[in-house]
């Protein structure tokens, strides 16, 4: 197995559904490794015809999956090319969503910037009531969303809530995100496996052109344009030179990011008081 | 009176505020004949300039409309075409939401596939808290909406929101389809009649051109093109000919659906396991 | 000062953070003056490159700003063209929204028609739980809504809320504002300003370009095209002249409106029964 592979495991449940674990410690943050494994995941679905569903959860209840790596480990991800032609980054959320395979993110922890990103990838989210901490924190950091943020949400949540996440750029818990349509519903913590195992093997009972047809003709009204996705992670590898974003990434990794659990779990409402002092 | 008029039954309240009743034992099931009885209502609001809402509603408490005839009888409603040259199933509810008449869905009951689409359709959807089972189970029969809830659903309710009322298949009640937005709101069934019966009666009391004019600007950026709804209706004709479809329609007739009103209330819920045994 | 500047106040908190205060006795009437002081803020945003963001509110808990002067103090807002082409009324709303600076409406009172148009325009807009009533009543008067909000609230609430809120043509609380995402949040009157004040100090702590480019991505998906701006507009001017709407402004004129506090407070309510004796 893989480094990647033991870090994005696969479980076959069924040949119809499949758990894909996330398992990267200490904090699931998203670097190279992470998007090899999601990749070689994709190839995987792409080459299983009986598969319907996979469900996308988290060994550690404290992080679904972090947020980008800003250690530098992100490799090659914005630059080389996928199967479809867009960047590794952009090509990985973009072939989940156009996947005849059914994707749902099953979301307990933290799960931000490029996390957030990818849970919007997914065709649907479930979150924990009492654990969920989702957000877009990018414009605290000195950038913006770059992996599709500001393109699926505004879709999501209207335009005013959509600025709200992202210009505020703090955390938000499950019962504002169902409420604001950010997930599709928070569950109490105690319900939200056996909620999405029995849809995930409702899902999976069904035809595979069904499904096929029916994610299809939703798609075609409801996906942003590949020149818009473009466009934003374009100008995200432009802000990640701005020096603003430098300074701020400095002092996020002095104070303990991707380091010391307790910073890692709640930096974002930290930002608004970051250059002080 | 005419077959289809004795179903889908016009009472004027007034000039400017008439209010559809189905009534068509033992579920309304929709069928060619609730067909005709729309179009013959389309062309009567057409020839009443001084009608302003429409209130849709049924004598059956237990169903609002059904669901698609499984059992062929739904004439030429796919190949014919209507006064706006779509199809006759299109041509109703294109027509329905580009009228300067207001349409009104008064929910209480089962409303399941082309009628989930029919009151998609509606300018507003209203729903019994208590006695409301909406939903778009067609991929659990194999087959996909085709009548325009795949291009409806993501505005109102957004992608990962439709995709789960779509592939998931199921019910969704009165407090449910509030919080995703499927319906306007969900109200006491206690409190249903009077509340409806207040703002029909308002509108009812504007002036014609200010209505039409302020649904024109609404539509403008709100309907899905017709193309879009095309590709779906002619999808959802390939579907009927699946086998795989053919298999589960076949399964739940032989089950008591359009037979058994136990059955035809809550199959939704059982398709998970319908070709189990 | 200016008379306008009087009654569209700026208070500068720091370079970064301003407040803007409507002060217009006795209800905050929109009109030419109200148009003339949004135009002179929107200059000096323009000429302030330290901003991030600017707070709205009213000093009359009971009126945040009424709505469209019908007595003709409009000047010429809707013939003369702002910085941006549109006509002045249009330019003042178009240009909010395509400000680098962020705007926040914190909402407490009646907020209707125009007034409604212009919290739509903000990037964020807030309301008091318990004392709030906001609408698009114009159909009720005989016209439809002109200045953006029959193009903004399909997309943030969904087209058959939208029709609810513009048919409809009567208030709405906090709660089903927050409900149907008309308003980002409801919040309990005592918690308000506290919330605003802390987002609003959180946000003016980031970087301009973050901001910016955050900002721009989000409406390159979520604003309304300037061609449905103008129809609405043009259409809302043509509305003006018909006898229908002017038989009922002049019952409204004669029944308080703009001169009974009382009548002010709760107009929209009667607008079902305005031309019975």
């Amino acid at each position: 197995m893989s480094e990647a592979a033991a870090h994005v495991r696969v479980v076959e449940e069924t040949p119809a559904y499949w758990r894909v674990v996330f398992d990267y410690p200490p904090f699931n943050i998203v670097d190279a490794t992470i998007f090899e494994g999601l990749q070689d995941l994709l190839a995987r679905m792409d080459a299983s015809p009986s598969l319907r569903v996979v469900v996308f959860e988290s060994t550690n209840p404290e992080f679904y999956l972090a947020h980008f790596d800003l250690t530098g480990k992100i490799g090659n991800i914005m630059t080389a090319v996928g199967a479809s032609g867009l960047p590794v980054l952009m090509d990985t959320l973009v072939r989940l969503t156009k996947s005849p395979v059914v994707s749902i993110a099953k979301i307990r922890g933290c799960v931000r910037g490029v996390s957030s990103e990818f849970v919007l990838a997914c065709d649907m989210r479930f979150a924990s009531r009492e654990n969920t901490r989702l957000g877009q924190p990018e414009v605290g950091v000195g950038l913006h969303p770059g992996g599709g943020g500001a393109e699926r949400l505004p879709h999501l949540v209207g335009r005013g809530r959509a600025l709200e996440i992202v210009l505020g750029a703090n955390d938000f818990d499950g019962d504002t995100a169902e409420k604001y349509g950010y997930v599709n519903r928070a569950l109490p913590d105690a319900e939200l496996d056996g909620f999405i195992e029995a849809l995930a093997r409702r899902i999976a009972s069904f035809d595979q052109r069904a499904i096929a047809a029916a994610k299809n003709l939703i798609n075609q009204v409801s996906l942003p344009a590949a020149d818009r996705l473009l466009d934003a992670l374009s100008s995200f590898q432009s802000a990640l030179t701005w020096s603003e974003a430098q300074q701020r990434i400095q002092a996020l990794l002095e104070r303990g990011l991707q380091r010391d659990a307790n910073f890692e779990k709640r930096w974002p409402a930290l930002l608004g008081t970051l250059l002080e002092t």
